[in-house]
């Protein structure tokens, strides 16, 4: 079994540092997040450049280049909604460390990124959504399954793809979170690779409660089966939680410094 | 769905400041820890007097009136090996607020305790072992059938049982701990209570480590459906992930105070 895998999420043009650095090709503040996140204990960096629709493939390899020439290519998800970007990125992506990620497919109008992902032997995250948010499992399986379809078709294999069940907010959504669990439980035991964006449980709730409510939401994900996420690898408890679960679940070996290691 | 239930460990003769107060029949270090451990949030205590093969029916009596008249009538589980001071104890126990349980039976010399719990109208732990630690959930699930039957055929309900899968040390054991929570998940499945010794997990470990390994124990096994545990209420860590847990899974309503609630 391989270990749980944090796609760090903090190099994301919703963060106005990051967006000015995108816009000046200013190399520090992309560099200082990676660097946070990488020694946090990331395995993949995600990189969000927003729509990009002018400059997207120029913004897309810049930053490629930039972060994996100075961490060892360090391997990366590549977001954006800009398709031309994503492939531009993957031309000049060194994939020693691992293939480039597509963030993200869907079973509705991004399907397409499944098969831009098949053309350039890279991985795509898949999202159990089609229009908004799926209305039950049953959706989910559905649009899971339209995506497979899609990827054989492409010739790709499927456990390039990382099935996203959604995480939805606890506050407004309390009564989604079971069905969740379940949803991922069924992508697991159909033997397929999860992943989603974790932070989206606590989204609106007080800031001292978020690292509780992820850090036991990503437990109890673990236990149904949940092989990675898209999430905050400088949340100290986060990590823990992951580090833990990881050990009690025979990944990683105990030892009584497994925390620091 | 209910709220999941602690039974309070914390009034154990294993502790020096217990052993000298039941001996001396001192009510001042009981009511101590009886108190603590209510304000922390116990639903059950437990009352462990040790094999108090002497006067074990007088000191289970004393110590039972003794919390009960103090702490309204809080309900408690009798843990003792002897099974007269376990009969004593339920005489003068005041049900008002839940029944009284048994720790414990098993499915092996102590199965006679199902019978016991039955002819007292009592609750009863059932551990899913028979001589010593079981060696799988063949194991198990075996024992746990034997022991329905038993309490069937006394005219016990079900629903009475707290099956207890025995939690294994971590520290030595750690190949055994998917296995425990798939125990957990089969009997919840099976519509079954469960219960545990929470503590053995992270028995041995740094002292540091041992909250972080009981929460997140603690989550993933409410995750396959646990419904109680003995342990330490006056692990802040611990009860945060309890009730943390519990939201999740919507047995408590979301407020962004729920950890105070």
């Amino acid at each position: 079994m391989d270990k749980f895998i944090v796609i760090g999420e903090r190099i994301h043009c919703i963060s106005p540092a990051i967006r000015t650095a995108i816009s000046e090709r200013d190399p520090a503040p992309i560099l200082k997040r990676a660097k946070e996140q990488i020694d946090a204990g990331a395995t993949y960096l995600d990189v969000n450049i927003g729509p990009a629709e002018k400059d997207g493939v120029e913004v897309m390899q810049w930053a490629v280049q930039l972060i994996q020439s100075e961490f060892d290519n360090v391997p990366l998800a590549l977001d954006t909604a800009n398709k031309k970007a994503i492939e531009g990125g993957i031309k000049v992506y060194n994939r020693s460390k691992g293939k480039p990620i597509v963030n993200s497919a869907d079973a509705g109008d991004r399907i397409d990124n499944i098969n831009l992902a098949a053309a350039n032997d890279a991985m795509s995250i898949a999202l159990c959504a089609k229009e908004g948010i799926p209305r039950d499992n049953d959706e989910r399986m559905m649009y899971c399954q339209e995506m497979i379809e899609r990827a054989m078709d492409a010739g790709m294999e499927v456990e390039d793809l990382l099935f996203d069940p959604l995480f939805l907010v606890i506050k407004g959504m309390q009564e989604k979170q079971v069905e969740l669990f379940e949803a991922i439980r069924m992508l697991s035991e159909m033997g397929l690779k999860t992943t989603g964006g974790l932070s989206n449980v606590s989204n609106g709730t007080p800031k001292e409660l978020r690292p509780i409510l992820d850090s036991y939401t990503v437990a109890m994900a673990m236990q149904c089966g949940l092989t990675s996420a898209i999430a905050n690898p400088c949340d100290k408890r986060l990590m823990e939680a992951i580090k833990t679960c990881d050990m009690i679940l025979g990944k990683t070996l105990y030892a009584d410094s497994y925390l620091e290691l």
